[in-house]
């Protein structure tokens, strides 16, 4: 508001009309009638390059069809979650896997929510990861296990992104309770914000995003139809999380990451609203 | 080009730097870094209720199918090819089906593409939309037939929107030669811009719906893979279609139609790309 009124005033002392010009500003809400800058056609290729699939999504589907699937909905890029790839495969599972994903067309980028209760499931996690030839570990770990993470990602350069699960979860329920517990260890542990807990703890994803945008390592997209907690997930643009807004704000704060699609919902028949989801977060990215 | 150029001569004039409001406009060219200002909470939400299904897409699914999944891509409007009705239906048989519509909470907003050959097509589809309650004919009437579908829509009050095939098409290749062979008569017979077959043609559709703004009484949207004859059929986004500019050209003319997909690939399996079709047109006006 406060730059509408400072171009108000200037154009009033330039003796020129607003009507022209009205609203003519790059704020982020196109709820108003603002201008706004379009993102950049380079950050718009990006971000559609790393559009990604979080496996999660294809639990009810074997592993050949969960590629298949993916392939379809116009995805390059893949994170497993354990239906796809057990965590206790040995290392020749583990290789033809990759491998399988790799003749599909897709990057195999990293796993999660991999959840890590001891000593033995964090040493596991990493030796899963690098076998794999994976870039990120989407996890959750024990606090207590934070000081053995923080050394072992320096060990294997492997980021680690922590999941925030909304108000349910008694440990991660937010990016800033994550933030807080990570803030001393290594850069590379940090952050995979899933937008639907977020906005059920009553957060807009979008200040999270600019708010820890340095520890922002991955991402799980979806919507839900209420923000709080018995809100529940929906097909992107359907609900009431402010994907356009969300968008700019990830091309501002220059976001290299990521954006995997958690679509929970249909989980026998989830490529139509996956597909819908998807298409609607291009659609956003093209015109944002 | 020329507004650009106008607004520049206007600061010149002024005696204001351009750089404040450096490319502050409403081009619809969203590939120059220039502002664009959003289209109005109002017509997003016009945009957006008047989405529709073309039955068409739905070609390999009984009635009660087609309506279901109608329903689940999110849609509120249909408009039936003959699949779903037949053209030679009984009143009663036109009746129940309308009923069944209606019940499955989706407005019969019109039928097509209707092909008419013969006087007696003509009479019967009018009867036919009119015992339907439709609002529109999607129609592609031989040319000598012209005169008497003048007559019927003044009958009737059931505007006709002929679409458009492309360079397959000897008739009604582009909306310019259906303008072209309406322009002397009732307004409301016009054009069912049919998207893919126009960029086939070489034609941006938003040209020509800026062009034929107030013949055009219907759209059916798709995607095409190239600009050219030979372009085929694909998922709204991954085509060669600038579907932000065509948005934002149906906001400019005030645009008041249908906006229907007719999504012509993978016919035994449509869903999930005619969902990330839509999907991607909804994220389109949503951040447009």
């Amino acid at each position: 508001m406060n730059t509408q009124h400072t171009r108000r005033n200037f154009f009033r002392l330039a003796g020129i009309s607003t009507a022209v010009f009205a609203g003519c500003s790059t704020a982020a809400d196109s709820s108003a009638p603002a201008a706004l800058v379009p993102i950049a056609p380079a950050v718009k290729a990006r971000l559609k390059s790393n559009l990604a699939m979080a496996s999660y999504t294809l639990r009810k589907f074997p592993l050949d069809k969960c590629l298949e699937m993916t392939v379809r909905a116009g995805f390059k890029n893949i994170a497993f979650k354990d239906f796809h790839l057990a965590m206790d495969s040995t290392p020749e599972q583990i290789k033809l896997a990759a491998e399988k994903t790799k003749k599909a067309g897709l990057n195999l980028y990293g796993c999660g929510v991999v959840y890590m209760k001891s000593e033995a499931e964090v040493n596991r996690a990493f030796e899963y990861a690098k076998t794999a030839g994976m870039k990120v570990i989407i996890g959750v770990p024990e606090p207590d296990l934070l000081p053995l993470v923080d050394k072992k990602v320096k060990e294997y350069d492997i980021p680690v992104a922590i999941h925030n699960h909304g108000p349910g979860d008694k440990v991660y329920p937010t990016p800033a309770v994550i933030i807080d517990k990570v803030k001393t260890l290594d850069k590379r542990i940090g952050l995979c914000m899933d937008i639907g807990h977020t906005q059920r703890m009553g957060i807009d994803p979008a200040d999270d995003a600019a708010k820890y945008a340095d520890r922002l390592i991955d991402l799980h997209v979806k919507d839900v139809n209420a923000a709080e907690a018995k809100g529940s997930t929906i097909e992107i643009g359907r609900g009431v999380i402010h994907i356009p807004r969300f968008i700019r704000t990830l091309a501002k704060i220059d976001y290299k990451g990521m954006i995997a699609f958690e679509y929970e919902k249909d989980d026998s028949d989830p490529l139509p609203g996956l597909s819908e989801s998807v298409g609607y977060i291009r659609g956003v990215i093209d015109a944002a």
